[in-house]
């Protein structure tokens, strides 16, 4: 790679970085919240997956703006952080509960948005099968001890809706029970929201035709191979029950203060500019200002000075 | 911002984000290598810490070329992750130790380079003043837990070499306990590297002016007040004492296996760049291939047609 491509390409990237202003046209969190204004709450399918709801631009275009605000949302997160720092008690923290379909683009989700904040304050979970000292216990203890400290934005990848999606459309648990755990997360996504951490749950929404063309992508690359369970097939073939489950567990657990957006998802970079969006302006709600200085400055310098 | 400088980063951007072939004119271990061909141990004022080894473009171009390798990095670290995937028992993994003086950058270092790769393989872990637990315990118990598990890659901010550089300038241990220390911690890391990890040691080397220019500038932004640490220029005052134990610590406990790299860093970009080669080098060497398909493409290609 030639030098002066490199530094076309720099001065390019520098002039990105510094996007104080959203780039979707629309409020992103009124868009894309499975709860319209008029109240009624959306299923799955009532979401165009390969939509672009505020965004007009290209891929190119997109991974460009996710980029130029990648900047603010770190620099947002370091206020969190800091507000940690000083109130380890009080402070504020984040959740952002990750959920979708396989092949839906959770991977690269955390990569991306998770990766662009300060590794020091933010934290990414996954959720898979759960060991067998986890299912001696309640389903939302593993949750529990994932949850973000004051001042922490956790990311989940995968949650406690497992435990209703999975079980629901397996039968792994009695229906009994199943209906008695959208009453269990609702209280306890409460109480966490009492206690002072924001949630947001993110369905990355992924048509049935694009989840087949990312599969049959997977099985045409041996070098993927690794990455491919043949178990996908048998959700895959379970497509519309799952679909219902999800529709069931937004209805349950969608509230004012702990939402769900229904995110659309064939496209990645869209969904990927729209959580991170979705992030920032959860993050500007805070209102957080640095840190009052307790230091005296003054004096400071000239001590360093004599140093 | 508008469409069209969008779309222009967004091409610049992409032409980067794919290079194979490492930025530096040099080989970066055995230009930053602590010991030299020769044999000799170099201490810290013994290398130039605004210095550029084996890169002559400016600020802009080191961005770009950071930006480039990024994909190649995270590359190497799927393949690592994949090779974890498949033997959870045998899969290597790295431990990258980050040291240096205060304002050395470790900090943002976790963000773009540990950043760059995917959370699901990669952890960060920072090591502050010990709690009272992990007092109660040998120095390397807290360590020890914090080690990566097969396929991982972790990243220590600060680590065991606190107890041997802080302890020994400050005396909170007895120079004897101190100097058994090195001998545990050689023992410990040859422990780590028999079993798999691959361990990699970096000092983010800056001269005492660009630190004294950092803290004013911290004094100088009451925004970052909240980050200043009136300790920090106790530590500044004993500034040539700390140079010598990371010396000692540097020529007591470097080995092939477990070597150390002395990096300038001075220029941020430079030490982000440098160590992000050095670890795109450590995984080469590894020489991973993706895991052997065991799957039935074909007969899985028929089932998804089917679905």
């Amino acid at each position: 790679m030639g030098k002066k491509k490199d530094a076309k390409a720099a001065k390019a990237v520098e002039d990105v970085f510094s996007s104080e202003e959203s780039p979707l046209s629309v409020d992103v969190r009124t868009a894309l919240r499975a709860r319209t204004a008029a109240g009624e709450v959306l299923s799955p399918p009532d979401v165009d997956a390969d939509g672009t709801p505020g965004f007009e631009g290209n891929k190119a275009e997109g991974r460009a703006a996710l980029s130029a605000r990648s900047a603010r949302l770190a620099e947002l997160q370091e206020l969190l952080y800091a507000a940690g720092r000083v109130d380890q008690e009080a402070a504020p923290s984040v959740l952002v509960v990750v959920q979708g379909m396989d092949t839906a683009g959770k991977g690269g989700l955390m990569r991306t948005v998770a990766g662009a904040m300060d590794p020091q304050g933010v934290r990414t979970a996954a959720f898979g099968r759960p060991t067998e000292e986890e299912l001696e216990h309640d389903f939302l203890w593993r949750i529990e001890q994932q949850m973000p400290e004051p001042g922490q934005i956790v990311v989940f990848d995968r949650s406690h809706y497992e435990d209703v999606l999975v079980h629901r459309v397996e039968g792994l648990s009695p229906r009994a029970e199943v209906d008695r755990r959208y009453g269990a997360i609702r209280e306890f996504e409460e109480a966490a929201v009492a206690a002072g951490t924001r949630v947001v749950k993110v369905m990355l929404h992924i048509s049935k035709q694009e989840q087949g063309e990312r599969l049959l992508a997977r099985l045409e690359n041996p070098d993927k191979h690794w990455k491919y369970d043949p178990a996908d097939l048998d959700t895959r073939a379970k497509w519309d029950e799952y679909q219902q489950a999800y529709a069931i567990a937004i209805v349950e657990t969608d509230s004012d203060r702990a939402p769900w957006y229904i995110v659309p998802a064939d496209r990645k970079w869209y969904s990927r500019l729209a959580v991170q969006e979705i992030l920032i302006a959860e993050l500007e709600d805070l209102d957080l200002r640095w840190p009052a200085s307790t230091i005296d400055a003054e004096a400071e310098k000239a001590r360093l000075a004599a140093l």
